[in-house]
């Protein structure tokens, strides 16, 4: 399959069909077509079924797409039906929130430690060993971390992504209110609440 | 100014735009070329440009933007000088984490309330007022709210959205990992993680 030549916009919707896919498979719906996934996602049928046909996914007229085949398709392309081991950087309400996420699992993400300039009140947080962020550099050069989730003050994210990266962690997932971008095949999504709130109050403002 | 006419792209970079211009102002500085602009935030100067001339902002030559000028421009399109009320619906960990944001004061936004099916694990939250989720519309009758943030699990999210809807709010700030849309004016952000680490997973396998 011809990754590469996805376009960002494909990608952008790639998740969705994904999690769309895997609600009709748990629900043992084996056939949908082009248009009832137009509907659930919002998005047109001409687009889906453009989309669709990167991934190998070729409905048939009055029978549809093989839910399951696809599924496992996307999820192979997506990458998610590997476990990938992850760390938080940042043990404060956010990065506690994180360690709890039960999204994690349905994507084979394992948060393995968390680490913080103060450890006493993660004591208490099971399922992951805490660490004083001074240790960053020794733990990386025993274990094998993907990715590595940033949850600190804005002013802190940028040098402690650095620390990781340069330990050969090759993925950020930041929650820190700043934009974080490496080269070198590093990667990294930012998740800027901030900028999601100022975009839905521009939104109201103008509706 | 026609705002009607700003393209969704522009919007995407509005906030980007807004906080850098704020740090700019926060650090005393006064002037700002589209250059530096276009470095501080990865976009190509001649497209800080284009989109800036949108707010009344015009550079001049070897001088630059004013940042406080146009920080304040910017904060008046995005709606953020004036206050806007927020409730959380979900008090597990994201809803708690949320309620603790520091963001919310920058953009003007004050969480009141959060309403939960139990409530006993929410009396030691501090500064919001807490109620079971059945007193959301008598809650919603007296109280204006601009606001409502759903942080519930996702088989709930749609239904409780649709509550606040029909009581009256305009503005909805989804975490559950469902997209969220609504017709009659009004607005949804969706701030969706898992498909956030799904991007993150694919680009990184693809690099």
């Amino acid at each position: 399959m011809e990754n590469k030549q996805i376009s960002d916009r494909v990608i952008e919707r790639l998740p969705k069909y994904y999690r769309y896919l895997k609600d009709l498979c748990n629900s043992q719906i084996q056939r949908v077509s082009s248009k009832t996934i137009s509907k659930a996602l919002n998005i047109t049928a001409s687009q889906v079924r453009q989309d669709l046909s990167h991934f190998g996914g070729f409905g048939q007229t009055g029978i549809g797409y093989d839910t399951e085949y696809l599924k496992n398709v996307m999820q192979e392309i997506l990458g998610i039906n590997k476990p990938h081991v992850a760390i938080v950087i940042g043990g404060g309400r956010i990065g506690q929130a994180l360690i709890s996420y039960k999204g994690f699992a349905d994507e084979n993400v394992f948060v393995k430690a968390v680490f913080d300039i103060e450890t006493e009140h993660l004591k208490s947080v099971t399922g992951v060993e805490v660490y004083n962020v001074s240790s960053l550099e020794e733990y990386l050069s025993k274990n094998h971390v993907d990715i590595a989730i940033i949850s600190v003050q804005k002013e802190f994210a940028e040098k402690l992504a650095k620390r990781v990266v340069d330990a050969g962690v090759k993925s950020i997932w930041n929650f820190a209110p700043i934009d974080l971008n490496f080269d070198g095949g590093v990667v990294c999504e930012n998740i800027n609440m901030s900028e999601s709130l100022m975009r839905l109050i521009y939104k109201a403002h103008q509706s």
